[in-house]
């Protein structure tokens, strides 16, 4: 497939959903001050971004709720505390991973909620447990997107299969996630291929969520946009797991919607995020590179930086050694 | 133009230039220690590093030899301190900007020095001088690329006819070099098919360096590679003005050419670029990212970095103000 619009213009579908507090989120354990993420929030209805994402929403029976901060949670009255009843063209998001969320409980109809989507991140093979989680969030009346993780470990047979299921499902949105940075962008493009296929086949819509560990999040998501992507997911200062995110900021620069305004990002950058950073660390790192181009969880490199490791040669023997 | 080679083969003619002492001269004023830069060429050697460039060689009559360290003049004795006599497979090269060295005093012929090739910074209005001094060096025996500089204030139309008149110079390399780290990947891709287009019909070779400015480096160096281009920049740990460069390791680690080792240059990280970017920075900041959107000299952002300003509103002014 060819470019869909061109560097001079925009698509009026192009969505930029910030993931800071959700991705970001575990780099912190979620422990976001409240001006903090009362100010991010305004920033990004200033921005223009479409859809802000909270955090995660995770069952309290099986997460520690003293070891995490209230993102990991989301519970209904902590999210209006910061956004009333959210009026705003903004929507709200919040992530949760197959298996770690009591659907019953703890997702109510969404006339009682402020959250307008669900975002089901699920690895290929829990696909038809995702299908559960979003055709149960999709009748209690929230969109829903499949972020299916971890693709550049999944054959390309087995994960148009997983599409093909997840197209026929109540899914808005299926989600292309590069959770180890892996992917180069001559891979990511026919990726971006496959899913728009089926997407156009089952009328639906396409994200993206990169990973910065080879430095491409950001032109694997532009990338990802010329061919048709309509979702791009970023965080402001690419705050995220391990080598972070395609930077929220770098987006809004890109597109060329006049909805969207660079300055309140910049803003909370100087007022929040500069300080942050100087708190806890996350970005860039040799040992994520490693990680990115040897295809393999991040967490491995985050043990090496917080041990304070530099013997790379030696981490390149155990994470072959993992594979 | 489609892709040359694929991703899991080689091109033999894919070369990787290390520009380490040369672009990241910039960010120290030239002052490397012996023991880092002879560790930095053994580095080289042993990872496969095609050519090295040692620094500038301009005239010390226009540069303070005081205010600079001497990778900024590239005597022959310094460089045959650290090469000897350079008995390996590594190219030795030093880049020259037009009008900044007097030929007849300081290039002296090729049988007399270690240097192999020289390359010629210009901006697009100075290809004639550019194309004298080039003469001069391809006179003296040296290998010569010619590397226009920003070409992403240049009008295509412009850059053509430059590229027509380079290529029928002696220049053996035509270096496409975005200087504001402004292009994105699908800006890059037409200009390597102009850039391959010329050269093709004289016989040339393509180069790119690449900067960092919105984290496109990399990807754009990579990009570049997959249309034909074969002599890729990098610097190691990104380490050059401003927001740097596409990474030498990153390089090294997409490459699949069996010669290229990462481990050496990751030795050399862990040794001598660890504790180096403790002394002094480089690298992607929050305000590089706004000169490469708007397409301006990094200049202003190392000067407002340099404040200890985070503005970043009114510097989108100022910027916008000087272009």
């Amino acid at each position: 497939m060819e470019n869909v619009g061109n560097l001079q213009s925009f698509r009026k579908g192009v969505k930029i959903l910030d993931a800071t507090l959700r991705d970001g989120g575990i780099v912190n354990s979620f422990y976001f001050k409240d001006d903090f993420v009362k100010a991010l929030y305004q920033a990004n209805v200033a921005a223009g971004v479409d859809i802000m994402e909270f955090g995660y929403k995770v069952s309290k029976k099986m997460f520690d709720t003293t070891k995490f901060g209230k993102w990991k949670f989301c519970d209904e009255e902590d999210i209006r505390a910061i956004v009333g009843e959210n009026k705003t063209d903004m929507l709200i998001s919040v992530m949760s991973d197959v298996g770690r969320v009591e659907l019953k409980e703890e997702v109510i109809p969404k006339k009682e909620s402020v959250i307008d989507m669900y975002r089901v991140a699920t690895y290929v093979h829990q696909v038809p447990t995702a299908i559960e989680m979003i055709e149960y969030c999709a009748k209690m009346g929230y969109k829903t997107s499949c972020n299916v993780m971890a693709i550049s470990k999944v054959q390309e047979s087995s994960l148009k299969q997983a599409l093909e299921i997840i197209a026929q499902s109540p899914a808005d949105i299926m989600v292309i996630v590069d959770s180890y940075g892996a992917l180069y962008p001559e891979q990511i493009r026919p990726v971006c291929d496959t899913y728009l296929e089926v997407a156009a086949k089952y009328g639906k819509q396409v994200g993206i969520h990169a990973h910065n560990n080879q430095q491409l999040a950001f032109a694997n998501t532009i990338e990802a946009c010329a061919k048709g992507v309509n979702y791009l997911d970023g965080t402001v200062c690419g705050m995220g797991r391990g080598a972070g995110n395609a930077y929220t900021e770098a987006l809004l620069g890109f597109l060329k919607n006049p909805k969207y305004k660079m300055e309140p990002v910049l803003k909370f950058i100087r007022e929040y995020m500069n300080p942050l950073s100087k708190e806890v660390k996350w970005g860039y790192d040799t040992a994520y590179l490693l990680t990115g181009i040897y295809n393999v969880h991040p967490y491995a490199a985050i043990d090496f930086i917080k041990a304070n490791r530099e013997d790379y040669e030696q981490f390149i023997q155990e994470i072959m050694g993992v594979d």
